[in-house]
């Protein structure tokens, strides 16, 4: 029987870090059983718990530049994470902190995935009532060629498959019409090879077309490809409006002191949906295509959201996603 | 003293068209004064009230292929109105049809601009309690040059200035990341242009450089231009998410059932709320750089949204929007 290795969480990356991150280790631990190895600055993390810690002296800050900081600053919390899950150390790596450095960590260290031409972010965006829908790229390359869509296509298949259990994922392409031709001149020539069918066979998947922008929270599909300038633009423009819809609600409501009903009788109504459509606690983001499981959170992530990063980095881990995309790539060779 | 034009409406487009379009010129007429002129297969219309009607024998279907059927289809309703407002019978345009064909007839019939390299649809984006953040291209060019970008650049700052009176207009590039060279290619050539202050200078605006997809509600810029592709799906992802967000409240206070009360009480607090973040409503896009006011409502638009839109037409012919952009051009030069 092999050991559950833990994940590794950078304890130092994020808006509240480490105090944040340390409370969601605590909580991943106690509520879901994941084990977990704290990265970082242990003098600044107060008490762990008895949650192991690898030590890690720098800390790349959020708005540094991610590849040059990666290269310079070897004994950062990111990069020691990164290497631990490289060197068996733990099975996957979590951060919240510099999004680009992150991903700059898990592709110096543990490289990609080979015949995977570029990792790409993923990230499900909630339907209500039903499984997600996973969008890709969301940051990872903000230009891209149109044989890099195709791929992100199928990475996105064996998430959903993996992930949500979607035998034979619905994948569309984000576009600005419903007809085919519509779009720019990455999306018409990313449409010549998805039209073909032929990467769809190889990964399982079921090719639906054109999507726009109004059918992502619709369930229509389960996988939508995009460049990770579009798609990183969609999902800070729809978790900025959300957090504003859903503020302003609660604010109305506030307003209404004199009757204590109204809390009492909608908040079990009205919490559910709002924990539903809040994209930043349900995202955690996964970059597909590394020899490693990689999971990014959104750097405002609570400790509630960090513990249920962590218990899906674990998930993906038990399910097999690295040896899961491996095939992929194998079946269509 | 100079007789006011009516605004040439599309009766023809539009999801539930000619019925919706029809009332909501009637409510225009009733509520703002504004003269209007409808266009389209008078037959079909039922009761206009005394509203004059252009007859014009053909519809462009809403999935129809824009610039080939403004080309054939000459007695077209949008194409007729678009010839209106050339002919000086009407001051401007209004169509929640076919959003190609309706841009199309604009370029084709009214023209451009001299010195507009490529007219823009903008869209206004709610802030809660303070002006709208004029967001363009939404979806006129799916491919830009660098140089279109800072003329959006432009054209945004005149909007701004003529529709909400922001005397020195704040604008920002659309990107994913706040510091400089964070971007696309697109974005990064563009901000090597928009960095030299020139544009700026010409047109009174103030620079504020990148911003995210989650600055976009929050009202730091008054304007904020990207390529047509971006921002049709940043338009439609934030109208979709907004409706799916809005819709699950309401279907969530719906089952309070027993305590009439909330209703009573929330209602009026939330309808403006759930009335101002609604994009689809309050848009009302415009194609800026022709020689002509041309807006264009969306296809579900209801009568309500088509009379605040043609009142919007109006008050952009009496600010002279046309006229601003064609001094700002001049002013460059």
């Amino acid at each position: 029987m092999s050991e559950v290795l833990p994940v590794a969480v950078d304890a130092m990356g994020g808006d509240d870090a480490p105090a944040s991150i340390v409370a969601g280790a605590k909580l991943a631990v106690e509520r879901f059983g994941v084990p977990v190895l704290l990265v970082g600055r242990s003098a600044e993390m107060g008490d762990t718990g008895g949650i192991p810690v690898l030590e890690a002296s720098e800390v790349i800050g959020m708005d540094a530049e991610p590849a040059a900081s990666v290269r310079r600053m070897k004994d950062s919390s990111i990069v020691r994470a990164a290497e631990a899950v490289r060197d068996g150390q733990a099975s996957s790596l979590l951060s919240a902190g510099n999004t680009g450095a992150a991903m700059a960590a898990s592709l110096l260290r543990m490289g990609r995935i080979k015949g995977i031409s570029r990792p790409a972010i993923a990230v499900p965006f909630p339907n209500l009532g039903s499984t997600p829908t996973t969008l890709l790229d969301c940051g990872a390359n903000a230009d891209c060629q149109p044989e890099w869509l195709v791929q992100f296509a199928q990475l996105g298949s064996v998430y959903a498959r993996t992930r949500f259990g979607i035998e034979t994922p619905r994948v569309g392409v984000m576009t600005i019409g419903e007809e085919a031709g519509k779009g720019n001149q990455l999306v018409k020539d990313a449409c010549g090879l998805l039209e073909t069918g032929d990467w769809a066979t190889a990964c399982g998947a079921n090719y639906v077309g054109n999507l726009e922008g109004r059918d992502l929270m619709k369930g229509v599909a389960d996988v939508i490809v995009c460049d990770g300038f579009t798609g990183n633009i969609i999902l800070k423009s729809l978790e900025g409006g959300m957090e504003i819809a859903l503020g302003a609600m609660r604010d109305a409501m506030a307003n209404v002191t004199d009757v204590p009903v109204i809390a009492e009788r909608l908040d079990p109504l009205l919490d559910p949906v709002f924990d539903e459509l809040d994209v930043n606690t349900r995202g955690s983001a996964i970059l597909l295509g590394t020899r490693g499981v990689s999971m990014i959170a959104h750097g405002s992530s609570t400790p509630d959201a960090i513990a249920n990063a962590i218990n899906t980095a674990n998930m993906m881990v038990e399910a097999g996603i690295v040896a899961n995309v491996r095939a992929m790539v194998e079946a269509g060779n």
